[in-house]
């Protein structure tokens, strides 16, 4: 399965990486990446360390079309994103004076020095505005830097979708029952073989104590998915096991 | 801070970067790792694709003491983690009899094609088996390759921890309140740099369409942890602010 665009993401995260907490906000940004035709390929979490910032960003810029960085562009010491990317393309820090007059009037009095570290944007970028913050992300070259934050982060998403191609999106269909991976093994490799335009996946999961399978079809070619799903449903029944299956995609 | 040990994940994953399914790993792999003593320095979640399983292996093999990979162990065509590691590490698959042994009891006469390649291991590697599974995992010099099913991968991960060396644990004690980030910006980073042997975080939440704010203090010296946070709270109550904190951390 070939596709025109593809994406990465990279969480800046010492508090993924410690267990503290868990992350909120790759399946959002796969969803509505998947949805736009973006495939996202690859992610990574580093640490707050300057170099695993630019290292992480250089790598995946170079090699994915879009590079989505989520986390550390707060006001505090920890928050070393920004200044971290302009150092990886080799660029200053200047003020963003529209986005200091939105903090200005948003924050009044409260708008310290550490919180107008947050309308420097690295020189060239392009800011990252939404509705809910005054702070803003930003983009430079192919990287979006994005609050950590889930509301946050999702509403930035949302607010550059407009400027991001239009793909054909990535569809999928699935097939669940209660039978175990290796009995559908041999099967799916064939029809893997039959549909090469697919991408055909097979998930096991625990539910009511019990093994079952969820096998998902992906790509764009919808007769493909419809198929290849229809092919292992038969085969599943002929095995004498109920199914749950998915809506037949729409021509 | 410095580490004694160092570990990393790498989640090999269609169905995360799809979408579809949320890691469920992380967050487990993270809290016990850094109970043991082995901080999680970073992760990586990358396609069911060869080259890609490779490159990732070697490059975190060689950056951590530990690399713990999820996912792909499993008898369907797109399980190519095992096949991709031994690749990597340029050994070839052998059977491993024990294993084969320990399925042919589980499976009887289902124990077809499919499921006996899960009893295949790289040369030179030691099965990871679990009482909830037949088919193993494996350590193959610093890697350890595990299922993906939450579940299995955190019993893979219990059965091998007495063979890891127990490094001082990571401790961490926290103070939340509701009080922006860029309020409290500067006194953290005074107390960071009072107590360079701590990492001092700030991760902002919204509750109850508040804004509020976790500091967290982590590290392996338990006096730094109490004085910076006990710092911090009395710099809350300072400002007027009501606060929740974690108990002291005994001596």
């Amino acid at each position: 399965m070939s596709s025109d665009q593809s994406a990465a993401m990279l969480i800046i995260g010492n508090e993924i990486l410690s267990g503290r907490t868990a992350d909120a906000n790759v399946k959002f940004f796969a969803d509505i990446l998947g949805k736009q035709g973006i495939p996202l390929y690859e992610v990574r979490v580093v640490r707050d360390i300057e170099i695993e910032i630019i290292e992480a960003t250089l790598a995946l810029a170079e090699k994915y079309d879009y590079v989505f960085t989520t986390g550390g562009i707060g006001p505090t010491h920890d928050d070393i994103t920004t200044a971290s990317i302009a150092k990886a393309f080799t660029v200053k820090l200047e003020l963003h004076k529209p986005s200091l007059k939105k903090m200005e009037s948003y924050y009044g009095t409260h708008l310290n020095e550490a919180r107008k570290k947050m309308a420097f944007l690295p020189e060239g970028s392009v800011p990252i505005e939404t509705r809910i913050t005054s702070a803003p992300g930003f983009r430079i070259y192919n990287v979006f830097v994005m609050a950590g934050v889930p509301i946050i982060a999702q509403a930035m998403l949302e607010s550059v979708l407009d400027t991001l191609p239009n793909g054909m999106p990535v569809l999928s269909r699935f097939v669940e029952a209660y039978i175990a991976e290796g009995d559908l093994a041999d099967i799916m490799d064939a029809i893997q073989t039959e549909y090469p335009d697919i991408d055909l996946g097979s998930y096991p999961f625990f539910r009511n104590e019990t093994v079952g399978l969820s096998v998902v079809a992906k790509g764009r070619n919808i007769d493909s998915i419809n198929s290849a799903i229809e092919k292992i449903a038969t085969h599943i029944k002929t095995l004498g096991h109920e199914l749950t299956i998915d809506a037949e995609l729409p021509n």
